[in-house]
């Protein structure tokens, strides 16, 4: 019911949530908390501190507890606030888990804590399997919690089969068809299923297996082949061709939102690692690096003005048009980059329109150039700096823009072309590059018309 | 099968096909087109310009010239090719279509070429009413086609109702339940549905319908509902409750990759409508509006250069610092805005924590502004310019990067209060900000300083 509140009504019954548990009132926050969905618990633990969430935890259910921690954004603290647990809640918990949720959260501890655990929980083995593959792939992402038919069952056999797995398995959007060997042969539809008259042998209406893939695949090929295709669920196989588990669309739909972030940070010159929600310590650790290298590459933008100062002594007006003709190429320079870098991120970009998309980026960074161009070249002559000053300020911003058109889309492909992740750094490159050639152009041109 | 190729050996296989339009071997290319997936047809369509576009599609059964327009990833291609078609082509095209699909093509038209198309096709009444709702809503993503029972239905009976729908609904996840006046009260996991023996009445083993949206919905919450409570497909209800259609997991994750571009491209200070693949008319049109707000904030910099023309004109040194304390302060008031614009993105900051939010920003800031103008301020005085002209740049260095903390976190918030959305123009305020503010410092302090 919660659900259809409107936003603010449910941030107030959170809210309340919260409270209950900083009053000490636990019996009344466990009782409420049946009623809430889960990812809606994820945020109320989500904001409390360590130790009340370690309180609560405890008191709490582990068929409950389990759901609220597996849907926590940040597995880091649902894996921290387990292995403050004593190991046989902790195991209580793992074992209501789904086996890919908790090694999720068990791949944040280290070996030790891992075993603590593990050694009280009944069945280790699928979190066992799970834990050697890397979470950012297929591997790591699916569960091996599944429906599966043999290929010589028919119709009513499936259905029997289905109905004596389906308690285990939570959700299930299609029926994998397995041969004697447990290669993967093909998929039931539900629709089918349902359909199907009883004794329809299922290789009859089961679609061969043509969209699988391998545990290492990297998840955010996961993501974009299921969002091609269609798919709610992709099966991942061994080499041999047996079927390991299932991804399924929800992971996919996370592991979007979280390449999106890592994206935005990254091209804000942001380590991808820093969670949203850090405090200023791991923030400071995750900026200081990027800022020491812009640091490096500002210490040239300075170098080519310092080669310049008797310009600036001679034509002082210069000094004020210094941030105009940089900070202009900059963000003609980081428009380009933004376009270019999202092309390569959805593969957008073949190999053979390297020098189209580049000379596109040169043509626009003209045009646009040209208009501001005569806008400063005006404002200059104007405010009676004179008409010389007026045209070297129009070169110096056309020619600005046109570099940072260049520099914009030529960057970020170079980077790709050597396996480099174009959004990093990109930024850091691009706006050098046009305040090193903006400082070059006007300094330069001054000093040939002016001087 | 050949969704099993390697990325390489794909794009050869399309590339193949696109050539075969290009040497005029139609139906060599309709031929083979049988044994593509929509998705890699619409690729193929994508390659193409849009005379062969035109010319492809004609030739094709319209069953599978519909599926690939369906599948293009720039929706407003595949309307181009529609309405370039004989009315009574592209009729049979949108009758093989899904509705909302047909509804997303044809609302890049105007209304006369909708009209045109829409009078030769016989049952238009779906589209029609898709056609009112705005395209980034959950109206514009629903289709109407779907599977419902009655609440008064069995489960036998239920699964006849599905054996009698199924033919027209291609893919559907959950069955919905409705009272005789069309009322949502309940959805049909499959997995009950296979399960349940026959006689049971449907309302005794239904979920009741806790999650559902309305028509104006915005797309981007639709996706983080069906995220948060992972479910594949969610329901639209009217007012009085009455369903309405579906909007499925696949558009979903359509939708969260296009906001991702989006986001990207207006951090980049680009109009978040330009194509990725837009000729270079487009994207001067995009984004010389951005370029004319960024120069008329550069001349605030620029004035304030000006305001001290006499400062510099004393210590020269200070025209080489000016890019460097600005770039530094430009570089980490984005850091603080990637990080602010994404956590609001994800509605991760409740209202009570702005002011903590920027403390912390601020916080960081200082550190690394320490850290930071210490190195420049060392670097300053070995260099020979001085003890004094060190202590400025330090000072200008950390009091720059303080501010850009706290502008990065201020400026978006205070948008996002105002409901501007804080990624389009946070980053010319903030990076404005920081210009004016580092040249403020560095100039000031020195004419306190050092004249």
């Amino acid at each position: 019911m919660i659900k259809l509140q409107p936003q603010r009504v449910m941030i107030k019954l959170l809210d309340r949530m919260v409270e209950l548990v900083r009053k000490g009132d636990i019996a009344h926050f466990i009782r409420r908390a049946q009623d809430f969905e889960p990812a809606d618990l994820a945020d109320v633990l989500s904001a409390l501190d360590e130790q009340e969430r370690v309180a609560v935890v405890q008191a709490m259910p582990p068929e409950l507890s389990s759901q609220a921690l597996a849907e926590m954004p940040e597995e880091a603290h649902a894996g921290e606030t387990l292995a403050a647990l004593d190991p046989g809640q902790a195991a209580d918990i793992v074992e209501e888990l789904d086996d890919d949720d908790a090694a999720d959260m068990l791949r944040d501890l280290n070996r030790n804590q891992q075993e603590q655990i593990l050694s009280e929980v009944e069945d280790r083995s699928e979190v066992d399997r799970l834990l050697r593959y890397d979470e950012e792939t297929a591997g790591g992402r699916m569960t091996t919690h599944m429906v599966t038919v043999s290929d010589t069952a028919t119709a009513d056999e499936a259905r029997e089969e289905i109905r004596r797995q389906a308690e285990e398995v939570e959700d299930f959007y299609e029926v994998f068809v397995v041969d004697s060997d447990r290669k993967l042969v093909g998929f039931l539809p539900f629709k089918d299923l349902v359909i199907s008259r009883p004794e329809r042998p299922v290789r009859a209406f089961m679609t061969p297996a043509d969209i699988f893939v391998t545990p290492d695949l990297d998840q955010e090929e996961v993501a974009r082949l299921m969002a091609r295709y269609n798919i709610p669920s992709v099966a991942v196989v061994d080499e041999e061709g047996r079927l390991l588990g299932r991804v399924t669309f929800d992971d996919v739909i996370d592991v979007v939102e979280a390449e999106t972030t890592e994206d935005l940070l990254k091209f804000g010159g942001v380590s991808p690692d820093e969670e949203l929600a850090a405090g200023w310590r791991p923030a400071v650790r995750s900026r200081l690096p990027w800022l020491s290298v812009n640091l490096a590459t500002a210490f040239l933008a300075g170098g080519v003005v310092y080669l310049f100062q008797h310009t600036i002594q001679h034509t002082l007006a210069l000094a004020v048009w210094m941030p105009v003709i940089a900070g202009m190429g900059g963000n003609a320079g980081t428009q380009a980059l933004a376009v270019t870098v999202r092309r390569l991120a959805l593969g957008l970009i073949p190999v053979d329109v390297f020098t189209r998309v580049v000379g596109k980026e040169i043509l626009v960074g003209i045009i646009n150039g040209l208009v501001m161009g005569v806008t400063v070249g005006t404002v200059a002559t104007l405010i009676g700096q004179g008409a010389r000053l007026g045209l070297v300020v129009f070169l110096a911003m056309t020619g600005n823009l046109m570099v940072a058109g260049f520099a914009g889309a030529f960057i970020p492909l170079v980077l790709e072309r050597f396996e480099i992740d174009p959004a990093v750094a990109s930024s850091i490159f691009v706006t050098t590059f046009t305040d090193v050639c903006g400082f070059l152009l006007l300094l330069g041109l001054a000093g040939m018309l002016l001087l």
